[in-house]
């Protein structure tokens, strides 16, 4: 039922009989995780902590917030009142916190100050880092530098980490030191294209990722964009075509899966909901490829995937609400030699929260739906 | 059609002939009213100009801000862009206008701050001042120290004022020179108990007032309770009981209505929505009186109303969105002394913007629904 | 102040003083249109009647519902209680109102339906007919066949529609006896595209609109698509690509403003918001034009419109949100030869009802804003 | 960490080491728990599945459908795409089930349909049936009628039932053959109210309770109360005072915790929502005591319950989203004899679904937490 580590033996075998019926033992070895959550008020902390309770190896340590040091965690997220230890309930500061050796630290501070704060656990040689900022995704500083606009805080540690797109990525995440958790739209643009780039189905050329989010991507400070009269019954684009900094993440993965530049427009869009993304996907197919191969492709792709699933009928965000599915959907239009794909996540869990346990979940070897499911 | 300033002469006759009907023709003579606006760029002051645009007869002369003196209205709200004339569009500050003598100054300033603006323009001798905040609303200044935690500003003026339900108070309205805006909770709770205290039918004591009003009365300010995912997808009270600041005006109202002190609890609530308020009213009818006597009450009341309606069946909120409408249901349960009241305004308009037209209407002797639909 | 009909004579003067001040007297000469509205009870229809209510010139004669001929109008829209003269109150069936002669009748009723019932009134040689329904807007019973999944029901009546872009189409509207009121997708995708292709700014190749709209696009009737826990919170594409019936339409004025055939997609996507279309589309420039000449021509397009606007930020829908404008922005993105356009439209307003409310001011010859300011 | 059946052993010993630490095994002993859902595609089923398949010991059995049997389950909830089993994956008619003997059956019918289709499940001897509709919940038969139109179905079972308010009822659940899952509203109201009552703190007489709720409380079916565009951006009263068939279910057992009959008002509201339930309660304080004296009741009550809290702040539905928790917090208005309290719920989980699966884990003799924590 649940993944146990490694090499530990499992035994199931019946036991005796309750009420009439055989009852099963299953002897679960398991490493209790020490976890560590650094900046653990944001949004993408909130969610995950809610996951780690859930996770049946998962410990939490401790909870990190530069802005609320000393403040209980309940007061705020009410949800969690109660429900943390003792040690774990209060809030620390990274000062305080970074001599400590958790087993997996979960870095949710924001990009250019969370490359400083992993840098501690990783030099201690035995914790894992899975930073869900940017600070970590970008091979190419120049690319960083344009994107986020300033120099790469830590480009030393850049050798060493992994990008933790897990059901792409997957077999170099077991054994990492530092994992880089994709961003929320890269996350669901990704898993739909970087297996057709990488089989020559679609054209690296003039992709078009025309993306909606909900309003949870925004972060948790409180702005004029983020305020509710203005969000709320409100579409609007932003960061169009060539300014949003997760265009560079998407086309640093996917020019890694064509094996050649790819040309592309990114075109995110802030939608009245909470949480959701829906990627809708425009580009070419490669003469000889057409709908059903890149269909073919992306089953093939996923036939073992707990999360990502392809889909008969155009998947809503709402399918996979509160979940870390991804639900994919690949159409050819009559008379065209077109490609459009819709690809759906849960920004907070799939393309947050969510994709960095399944990070933990691989680095431990551990069943990747432990705590996810 | 439209009206007109009191003592005009108005004609309306048959002209000539256009594609085979009877042309009408109106001479409608009017005076132009020339406007200011105090706080312009504030959720009120952004209601205020659209309903003055539509207005036949207001001319907007300027339009005020403290933070963003000198820039254009249109960059705020967009949906004003290349509607204003050249004078109004970019802000002034209250410095450039406090001299100027419109024929009236709405003022959308926060309370505290909002009656020292007031003043200058009150003693021109000439304008005519419409003041949104609550500066004006209490005439007890203990009661304002309680409600607001600081002193009257400038309590030598509240004698001038007029509390402006206009409903209610609308024979004062007519030639006052500083009309004190209702708030919004106490437009949509006195509407509907008003009369029936005056008229003795429900107890001063016991009442309880229930309301739930969207998120922009919180006001514009980004704020963690105003953030779209705090906001969306929840319900909270808030002030709980006797801690909201327009429990005080509702209590001063209905004792003057009563005749005598009243005693009620008053829970606002914040709802997942951008605006309007519904007021669910709970009282004890008065021995004697009924349900039926509660309805005709009300129906007398507001058998002229252009925008009080008394309905069969318990009202929406959405019913009067983007309305200046109020609309009203009073139901005794079987075998029950009590009354309940379901009120419902939009925040916006009748509950704040609308109502300000509405007193401006009728100082200047117009008809009460000009400029509102 | 208001428009009026083209040849009557207007005279502004001075009057007399009010208040020390002179007031302005101006003679309005004006018809009064009678105004008959088929399928009253839809979004359109009740949309429309708010916007009729506050036009100086119409006058509703009837309201027409097949579903609850009888029945009060106030009954089925609140917000109009007690705002609707005893005759238009009731609402009447079609047989009942089929041969009245209003000066203008407006089509509610859904595409199919909707071209019988506008027959009779073009035969009685008087009204004008404003179609809301796609009966009367494709010139290629082919393409509505494709589109509509039947024979046009009425094909004699085609050389006799003029398409009510007004913007676009608006001399040809003027004298006008049988209008059909665009689609609200091809609204907000035509006005940014249209002038674009008709001075070979873009290439009609390769067109790619990714449009967003609001529930009430869907109408009025309950579906699980419309159920609120289903569409609240959720994004979802539909008719993707090629089979949404508005791709057809916009195809055929796309063509005739390319002077030939164009190839585009169209992917249409519910959002959770009541209102509001925002149409992202991606074109490619032609050789030696660029984003700048793209703006000018559309700055050129629309500097006399009333509602159509280029904006220099990105447009929400929200800043559109019941008005009848248009904002607009287009950009090149840096290296690349796409331009992407983002246009904002609400899709009840200008999308339907006040487009349509704009077609009957351009017919009528009276200024295009009357009603919808 | 998991409960256990009640009398099996469990050893938690250091096993051998990895990477240095102790490794921990627990031997965890369990009974799989053959699970049957009539009705599973309302929401309440919906629900429910997505808890089963997160529950460690539960295994889904069949899942039944009327108007919908033999259509796979992930069709109507795709979430749940590809997580069945290959048995419980297509949906089965009553008929198909009604002779299966799972370890216990829940109800999602509808009230009125649910009690005969339970029947079967109860006379098999072995089967625990837990209903989520409304036909075991009211011991007085009376009472049913008056709140739902029609004589009780099946009244001989009646003695059987016991009401499942987990935390007030839980000793008596264990060993429960039927259990009546509590309706949305008296579950949010009842845990704030009951021990109030039976230990003679607040009054019975004058209860008001105002609540509002989320739309899914209306459930599945499309009307137009749960469009979304009349259910968003709008607040709405129904079944004011005396009318919602809740209201007797909430006398029922406030009269059953006071020991004499109560008198109540109840009032519910729809909010734009998709979930959560705010209940606000107003009562009299009996004389001698005071809100301290309530708080001090309530925190004795929940103080080893892992769901039901009491809060400082007074709580959001947003604070047990998706959660199985209900906060409370109590208030006594200064000079006042009232209590407010306010109580709030997730109405799919613990106001249904979970309280349904906490039902199951209490007949079971497991820990209330498991699966739902």
């Amino acid at each position: 039922m649940y993944g146990v580590v490694p090499d530990a033996r499992v035994a199931g075998f019946p036991l005796r009989r309750y009420k009439g019926r055989p009852l099963v033992a299953i002897l679960e070895v398991y490493m209790e995780i020490q976890v560590g959550v650094l900046g653990a008020t944001g949004f993408t902390g909130g969610e995950l902590v809610g996951l780690l309770l859930r996770h049946p190896q998962a410990k939490i340590a401790w909870l990190s917030s530069e802005s609320q040091p000393g403040t209980a965690y309940g007061k705020v997220y009410p949800q969690y009142l109660g429900r943390l230890s003792a040690e774990s309930e209060k809030m620390r500061s990274f000062e305080e916190v970074k001599s400590t050796v958790p087993d997996v630290v979960f870095s949710c501070l924001p990009h250019g100050a969370s490359a400083a704060c992993a840098a501690p656990f990783l030099a201690n040689g035995k914790t894992i880092v899975i930073d869900l900022s940017a600070d970590f995704r970008l091979k190419d500083v120049a690319a960083f530098k344009k994107a986020y606009g300033h120099e790469h805080p830590l480009p030393a540690l850049l050798p060493e980490s992994h990008y933790g797109l897990c059901e792409i990525h997957g077999a170099a995440i077991k054994g990492a030191r530092l994992i880089a958790n994709p961003g929320c739209y890269p996350t669901s643009a990704l898993l739909a294209l970087f297996p057709l780039l990488r089989e020559g189905i679609v054209s690296p050329d003039g992709i078009i990722i025309d993306a909606k989010s909900g309003v949870s991507g925004a972060g948790k400070k409180a702005t004029d964009t983020t305020h509710y009269v203005n969000a709320n019954e409100s579409v609007a684009a932003y960061g169009v075509g060539d300014k949003h900094r997760h265009r560079w993440e998407i086309q640093e993965q996917l020019s890694l899966a064509a094996g050649r530049g790819v040309e592309l427009l990114f075109t995110p869009h802030l939608m009245p909901m909470e949480r959701g993304i829906l990627s809708t996907i425009y580009c070419d197919l490669v003469p000889g490829r057409d709908g059903a191969a890149a269909e073919a492709c992306l089953k093939a792709q996923y036939a073992e995937s707990d999360f990502v699933r392809l889909r008969d009928e155009f998947p809503r965000t709402g399918d996979v609400k509160h979940t870390n599915l991804c639900h994919i959907k690949v159409y050819q239009p009559a008379e065209s030699r077109k490609l459009i794909i819709v690809s759906v996540i849960d920004n907070m869990v799939k393309g947050a929260s969510g994709q960095a346990l399944q990070n933990m979940n691989l680095a431990f070897g551990l069943s990747a739906r432990l705590g996810l499911g």
